[in-house]
């Protein structure tokens, strides 16, 4: 996707913004997962601003606690990030391991503790293993080059790193926005959470920035949706080390619906990426919510059939099983009602304001059989849209949760 | 279950109660399912008076919107139900073929058409085959001892017929209560839905019966989840005919709360038959929360716990996984701190006040192979408790929701 004045960067990362280093190592964290690196490090030359939106679960990880408070200081020099071990649920020692891991790493890169971020995600309930990260930190070498050893540092059971970076223009100064995801909500059990990262240097006024953020992350990562759960550690942290030089974005300037654009088109990717590559997934789901009356009605109608158990599991069976649509779509609180409510699966209409049509059943089958399944319902009551994702719920899924040991 | 005062009439049903007749034929509608018989009735000698409790989905069935409106008239006499369809999402047709379905069953009953209730549980999207309903109508006889067979005519993917009945005695007359029940939630497909039809010979007020009516879904079969979907034909209907002879029973008498005790007596073992008949399930999942701030949260924290894909994954693989059970109720918007949470797995204490404790693991997964699993969580923040039942999550659920054609 390549949005108005917004290139992609084939390959590009968290490390593609000017001043930005990553870096990783194997400490001896991840037991399990398809990589072994399981410990590391993101870090800016120069002092960043931040902004970071974070889980809405009350049970949160200690890593969450400390980042919250730690992101606006308007002098962020680095993010620590582990796999293997979500540091939650395991009382006061949360929070001690949590600054600690944070002050070895600023020790590392010669910044001071209050500087850097920290982010967990893997088994809850078990403490930081510190003695294997005191040993680790020390053998971090942070590099330009280092954005996809951090992306594979960071999976637990995803399948593949999750990365994207974007640039443009302003006032002739290039900008570039880059970026590194893991995890599919809450769906990779013990071993939760969404964790993002975003890394510009674009230089961007505080309040704009995290303005920015909330407004991508409403219409990506938080519409995606697996299994419904929520994780202890959901975080997305934007920094902003200004090293291209242009003059600040803030709310009032031109340059505001350009660099959101550019943010948004970083993570769209990174949500796609996230929701098909939920645990035993084959098939993305890709709902769009047309004429509802509010922008919140269209949200909350495509987020309640992209993650319904049964509109999921019959496009596991390249089922066009419209009725299970129309009943998520009646229970989601939206403003939906029969009279007015058409519905196309892979826009192919089978439901068309208020009666089902005669619809041509083996090319909508055979039509299911795609990688990506396209849902659309039109809900005539009003004028704002919305897009959610999510993916086919399988008996790998089943397989994995239930055999996943504690 | 023996509620104080209540005895359980074991193998009794919706005729169990004086003056209610019941029976089935075989229509045709019903193409797959576990018993062929699909249309039936339940008749009452007098009249009655009636309440209901109705989906929430705002996409509803015909046969839903002319129940809501004649159910609380005050002259009831019967109910007309089938299995096969659900006579939803087929636009004006729908509302005319469950009057017409309702105006034949009163022709066979020699009562007024306005005197029949109807329900439809099945296929959504395709109209009712009303020849098919108009041959089978005048064939169904109707006898005190036909709850069984009007049991298994609205039965769908349901394993078995789900039954029961309690009688109690005011002023020294016995009255008695029976129920029928089918299906689960919306977890069958599109032979969707949740019928319960409670048939009792006590007199009873009309606006208390409603309230005892809502008062008893609220702790039964409204705290059942199986996949979180809900159809557009739930429906629970509560008949009353008088027939015990009792002095009517009314908001400010005494016998209120024997009768609120009697009909969730009734309701609750209905409520673990369904849950424990879900889809592909082999355990049943009772899900406690105590010490909530208010009765509200506890009931959200419990069923939200219980609908969690990933605790019941866990539970189907016996695996006593509490952090899954932790981070559902930190996302279930009730009122839950990790200082003062502890979690119970079948009795034993995993998570004390805050804490994970060292717990004897063997033991537990011993007893997580049991076919009724117990979870309790004290949230320590107030005194109101709330029970929740579902089932856990297996291969063969995702099997049979995708492997069901349209």
């Amino acid at each position: 996707m390549t949005e108005k004045g917004v290139t992609t960067i084939p390959g590009g990362g968290v490390t593609s913004a000017k001043g930005f280093f990553a870096g990783a190592t194997c400490a001896g964290l991840k037991t399990r997962g398809n990589d072994k690196l399981d410990l590391g490090i993101v870090y800016s030359e120069t002092s960043c601003v931040g902004a970071g939106v974070f889980t809405t679960n009350t049970v949160v990880s200690p890593g969450v606690t400390l980042t919250r408070e730690r992101v606006s200081s308007g002098h962020i020099r680095g993010v620590v990030a582990n796999s293997g071990c979500a540091n939650a649920c395991v009382g006061p020692q949360g929070l001690t391991d949590a600054r600690e891991m944070a002050a070895l790493a600023a020790a590392r890169l010669g910044v001071g503790e209050d500087e850097v971020l920290v982010a967990s995600t893997g088994i809850i309930g078990v403490e930081l293993p510190m003695s294997l990260i005191r040993g680790a930190v020390d053998s971090i070498e942070v590099s330009p080059d280092g954005g996809p050893l951090f992306a594979r540092a960071i999976m637990t059971t995803d399948s593949h790193p999750k990365e994207a970076a974007v640039s443009f223009e302003i006032d002739g100064t290039t900008c570039t926005i880059g970026a590194v995801a893991k995890g599919v909500g809450m769906i990779h059990p013990n071993m939760a959470t969404l964790l993002c990262f975003i890394a510009t240097d674009a230089a961007v006024e505080p309040g704009f920035l995290r303005e920015a953020l909330v407004g991508t992350m409403n219409v990506s990562l938080n519409m995606v949706t697996i299994d419904g759960d929520s994780s202890t550690n959901d975080s997305a942290v934007v920094l902003a080390n200004g090293a291209a030089g242009n003059a600040p974005i803030r709310a009032e300037t031109s340059e505001v619906e350009l660099f959101q654009r550019a943010l948004t088109a970083v993570c769209t990717p990174l949500t796609k990426m996230v929701a098909k590559d939920g645990e035993g997934a084959t098939k993305l789901i890709e709902v769009t919510v047309e004429e509802a009356a509010t922008v919140e009605d269209a949200r909350r109608a495509a987020k309640t059939v992209a993650s319904s158990l049964l509109v999921k599991a019959a496009v596991h069976g390249g089922d066009p099983n419209w009725g299970r649509v129309a009943m998520a779509l009646g229970r989601s609180g939206a403003r939906v009602q029969e009279e007015t409510l058409s519905l196309y699966m892979n826009e192919i209409c089978v439901f068309d304001v208020g009666a089902p049509i005669p619809f041509f059943k083996e090319a909508i089958v055979a039509s299911m059989q795609k990688s990506e399944i396209k849902i659309r319902a039109s809900l005539g009551v009003g004028e704002h849209s919305a897009t959610a994702w999510g993916c086919d719920l399988t008996e790998e899924y089943v397989r994995f949760n239930s055999e996943y040991t504690t």
